[in-house]
């Protein structure tokens, strides 16, 4: 690797217009609405906003909800959005229809799968997770474990195969795994296919944490074999602020599984009001109260962003996006701490730096236009949305990095470290 | 009761407007963007879209998703709006801050009450509550139930202090009573005050439902020393389809009260990103996940409509707006049936109807542009939101009743009833 050197940017800065050359195809920044100049690598917190979705909303709050009321349930497909919706993230996470439901939050349809799956194997009490799950998962894990009597074992995904044996061997079968098929904080890519088929191997379920795979990775539950899975839809799906999460259950399962937070939208009967609540056969058994509609319309346009699109090309393109990031950072700031695998086949969307006074890099990156995000207690996180990122966006980056640390830009006193929302 | 002749309309007419004169000071429809022509008779199912709304929305997606992004977390207060949002609708339901919180839906928020009362009373395992309740209501009662020992007795309200006595004097103390203040089908107002006192006296807790009654009727929750309430914020709060419900805590109960789904923003510590869930001190410790900002947005734009506003002189309104709907039917079309009781005290924000043909009714009456709604198997739920309606209205609307009886409209074969969502 070379050091620094005068010429440097330029041979990279032609490398980077070479590539985006090479992958002009998948970029589908026309289909965002971004600020003019920022290079915004926080997608993987909150998605861009793609163009159409101001338009659909608008059309919701004053023709549907202002005009036509309460007829819109009907007549502008309110009540079947939760499965319409759940059908068009469907192809995203390689299923097939009738699997997903939309609606709630990733806390609520993860307790909604966790309780599934202890319901599905009740005589195996241990839940495997991972120590390094986002919070929310190991609140409901220990939640869920709580309320059903199971013990939350912790290993990282890749000891997971190891750790069903050990506790079969043990006497202490496991009901199920639960783990994220992308960590939230370096961008570990986990194997998902590996993981189930030794959850498999061993009795028990899968049940997988999407949040910052879909729309970035491939995922392919039912190729895979999935059992359960869940995740947010205001990342690389780009749906906003706190749109509505999902669940996939696998159709295998959707006889037998039950949904802990029974409510009349997922009655098999809804409209005749009875007073026991008896499932809707399939998918719409996991409905939970009455969606946000509005959400959920800003949602359902937001994911016209990947009509026609190759998703196979699409995470080509984030593979490049994300390797010749490294490479600029590696050439232009050799000596910082790159936590994200190297490795294709072990790497997300984002590259994640470690750094000492991560906040203060985080802050002085953004007074350069670049977003990127900090995750404690010391990680800068670039989220690296391949639709509309290119690698020049890639090279700009590196470069302010370079720019901030070799100013000391991150030490301005204005950073000192404070709560942060992402 | 005098039989409808051709003076009656006139009488009636001229009554009207004078009670809309006598009224005028809560005449809030400027407030709101309705369809001109339009009697909308089923706010109690959705709200209409109060002006303000659309503009707040268009800001949230172009301004503070499009261009400001993930900052808005904190720059645009997203992060703080489930407790400011509660802060503001707090004042309607008689609660002082910092005892409501806002998000999810009341399918969630009910599953969280009852646990929550389940884990302060785990001593006295019998949950008390209406058999009429509105259908999640007893979904939600009997999942909690069969998750916590807990068995479900069901009586109306107005039978609850004798139940409370008989089931004490069997040895079975009831944990728990869990009520709605309004009947979502009869428009019957119960008394509220009374049961959580029964309740109380009983050693049990009370657990309101205020869908059909929060901003239509007073409801007193600190007054009346309730425990726990919920309601949805889409009907009388107009707060937009699958607006998100809330959840109150009476603050005596703050320090206890466990919440069963955790989340990361429901942590003592969230951006810690800590592995062990601590709640946070106060009603935040009832957040569970990503809350759906953009239906926040409308809720609390929606939520003006309130401002400046004496409660109290809205019922009166409301009650004034019933009293005389009444009077018109029972003079126009005197051989119907009336559901809702006739006595102010006993009678929520609405007029239901019994009627055999009752969906063939509504239909005939939305296709004069009455709007009211249908509850099978045979009620016309004439919904009164006061702040966009007059007692004109109230008089287009029973006047359209008897031409579609009259006429026989309501027998138009197009009508054969089906599937009809609200």
């Amino acid at each position: 690797m070379a050091p620094p050197d005068d010429e440097a940017p330029d041979r990279l800065e032609i490398r980077a217009r070479e590539l985006d050359r090479r992958h002009a195809g998948t970029d589908l920044r026309d289909r965002f609405e971004l600020p003019p100049g920022l290079v915004y690598l926080d997608g993987n917190s909150l998605g861009a906003l793609p163009r159409g979705v101001a338009a659909a909303l608008e059309d919701a709050v004053r023709v549907q909800w202002g005009s036509d009321l309460v007829a819109s349930w009907n007549d502008h497909g309110w009540w079947d959005a939760p499965l319409r919706v759940g059908d068009a993230i469907a192809p995203l996470v390689g299923a097939a229809p009738g699997q997903v439901v939309v609606g709630d939050s990733t806390t609520v349809r993860l307790h909604q799968a966790l309780h599934a799956a202890a319901r599905l194997r009740p005589d195996r009490p241990v839940l495997l997770t991972d120590p390094g799950s986002f919070p929310t998962d190991l609140y409901v894990a220990a939640g869920v474990a709580e309320q059903v009597g199971w013990t939350v074992v912790t290993v990282p995904p890749d000891e997971a195969e190891t750790a069903l044996a050990r506790l079969a061997a043990e006497g202490r079968p496991v009901g199920a795994v639960a783990y994220s098929q992308v960590d939230y904080r370096t961008g570990r890519l986990w194997d998902l296919a590996g993981v189930t088929a030794a959850a498999h191997e061993a009795g028990a379920l899968a049940v997988w944490d999407l949040c910052h795979s879909a729309g970035a990775v491939e995922v392919g539950l039912d190729l895979h074999q999935v059992d359960l899975a869940v995740g947010c839809t205001y990342k690389f799906l780009n749906g906003g602020p706190g749109s509505p999460a999902y669940l996939y259950v696998a159709r295998r399962h959707l006889v037998e599984a039950a949904n802990v937070l029974p409510g009349w939208h997922g009655h098999a009967r809804p409209f005749a009001m009875e007073p026991t609540y008896e499932p809707a056969p399939g998918i719409g058994r996991f409905r939970v109260g009455t969606p946000p509609v509005l959400s959920m319309v800003a949602l359902e346009a937001a994911l016209g962003v990947f009509e026609g699109v190759d998703l196979g090309a699409l995470r080509t393109r984030s593979l490049s996006l994300t390797r010749y990031l490294r490479e600029a950072i590696e050439e232009l700031v050799p000596a910082l701490d790159l936590v994200t695998p190297a490795e294709d086949e072990r790497r997300g969307s984002q590259l994640s730096v470690r750094h000492p006074e991560a906040y203060g890099v985080v802050r002085a990156l953004a007074a350069r236009g670049v977003l990127g995000d900090f995750r404690t207690p010391d990680v800068v996180r670039l989220g690296v949305a391949a639709p509309y990122l290119t690698h020049v966006d890639m090279l700009t980056a590196a470069r302010a990095l370079r720019a901030v640390l070799d100013g000391g830009e991150h030490r301005d006193p204005a950073y000192a470290l404070r709560a942060q929302v992402t």
